[in-house]
């Protein structure tokens, strides 16, 4: 197992920009703001706003406060993306915590949520750079589009890889790309030096959501804080069961399960061990050090810095971790 | 019975306003497409809009598509405030048509939302204009705010009229105070006028308001496109029943069904009616008259300029419509 990275070089810049995401979800009500406080608690490695920082850190932001905000702006961003949609799937855990739609009803749910879109606009209106505030406006238009796109989408046998990848884009890749792209956009990096750090997010994200994907069927429980199979159980068709029905075009219990004619829990576990066990895994994690390979491989053209090891340190950790 | 405003000088804009805001939410699903016009096709009357392109008319934006751009992001983000309000309040009618989640499921209305809350984002961007675009963001989080303080209310008998003006200006007041106030920022116009038509927008969204909880008890239900009551069916002390409960401290009924001890659609119809047939309607008339008079006062220092007909006649008619 690889060892978590720490962002060491922004890990002051990252204490500072909890606190900043805090004082914006501050309300007059103290019950209302301790369930903020406790979605924000719930979030995981931080590693989106440490993208936009390390991006920054290859120039200058003046004043410094600019890239704090940027970075809220973000997390604050994804994290609101998630409130919505562990209510839309009904989830009731995430990362072993219970989710803020197992104790509130999905008026206040969706009204936290919408608290958080507001707040995350408002910080990254404080960068007061254009570009960097239209980037963000229009990625969150791409994760709406391709959220109701996947509510909308065709039967599982009308979909192709194609439709796969430009979902994960919209989910996931497109705000990590966004993530360090605005980084070095406020930082006043030279226009190659932008797109190379938004390729390297954009190949970062799709790489973590493969392996998100992969972890869905062979990771454990108590990492993952909810059950495996989760994807399948909601219908949700990823890259590793698409290889595998390829790889099995007879296995009639997956393509009962797949047609949603099968929900049988034990039957649908069954389908999730024989993915698990399958070569689709293999395949699918060989497709993330694909994007990893990629990823690092945009970094050439900016210099030796400690970002970049840790940028290159990060992507390796993406496709390592748990597997 | 007054006559609707046209908005004759600003009617040409509005249509393209209706056009950007079209564009703004094309997908490539057929299907989804046409819920979102839908959608936009049960807009009202295109106040707010209509509002922030008068504003503009006193100075020049150059070029003038940014004034149609804010103008859409203005009317983008009220209605998806209202796509989040009809979830959240399980509304099946407005304006007389069904809502969007008479239709669909919870998850496809809040994404429909919040792709709305992003095309809103998008479009204010457009403006290229930071005070603007962070004027925007600042409202969306004062009317979640305010959504959220409303869910999270005391009791009836603990709210006084502070709550309510709180409430009214969060919910109603602070959008159409941003439409006045940025069209005025976008248009360059010196600092006094942009405080008076901040003043003259907010002043007419307090005014705004109260006639509709004055409708929602004396209105014709053809015209408000709902049935009467709404408002305490759903457990909502607007200013009437405040003032009738306060000019009637004894009307066992009317205690009864704000304690919702009572829940008989019969028994709050004639709790309606009482409140409809009470000096209550009257008094809190007159306080819209006085905010109305307040926002016509406020234009004082803006030039002779059809603009200023216009706002001035779009406040008689707020106050006098239906009534």
């Amino acid at each position: 197992m690889v060892k978590t990275p720490t962002f060491d070089s922004v890990s002051q810049d990252l204490v500072r920009v909890e606190q900043k995401m805090r004082q914006a979800l501050e309300t007059s009500n103290k019950y209302l703001t301790d369930i903020l406080f406790y979605i924000l608690d719930s979030g995981g490695k931080r590693i989106r706003p440490a993208l936009a920082l390390l991006a920054t850190k290859f120039g200058t932001v003046n004043p410094a406060e600019k890239a704090i905000a940027l970075a809220a702006a973000i997390e604050m961003l994804h994290t609101a993306t998630l409130v919505h949609d562990d209510l839309i799937d009904n989830s009731l855990l995430r990362r072993g915590k219970t989710t803020i739609n197992a104790h509130w009803n999905s008026g206040a749910t969706v009204l936290a949520g919408d608290l958080m879109f507001a707040q995350a606009a408002a910080l990254a209106a404080e960068t007061q750079h254009v570009r960097v505030i239209s980037l963000f406006a229009n990625t969150l238009g791409i994760i709406c589009r391709g959220e109701l796109a996947q509510l909308f989408a065709p039967p599982w046998n009308e979909q192709n890889r194609t439709h796969y990848y430009d979902r994960i884009y919209s989910k996931t890749a497109s705000l990590l790309e966004t993530a360090a792209q605005s980084g070095a956009i406020l930082a006043s990096l030279p226009e190659d030096q932008i797109a190379s750090l938004r390729e390297y997010g954009r190949n970062l994200g799709m790489a973590f959501q493969l392996i998100d994907d992969v972890l869905d069927f062979v990771g454990d429980e108590h990492v993952l804080g909810k059950p495996v199979g989760s994807d399948l159980r909601q219908g949700t068709v990823t890259l590793p069961a698409m290889y595998f029905v390829q790889q099995n075009p007879d296995d009639e219990l997956m393509l009962r399960v797949l047609n949603r004619q099968e929900q049988d829990p034990d039957a649908i576990a069954e389908v999730v061990t024989r993915i698990a066990q399958s070569e689709a895994i293999q395949t699918t994690v060989d497709e993330a050090r694909e994007f990893i390979r990629q990823g690092k491989a945009a970094l050439h053209n900016l210099p030796d810095h400690p970002s970049k090891d840790a940028l290159l340190s990060i992507a390796d950790f993406v496709v390592e971790r748990e597997l």
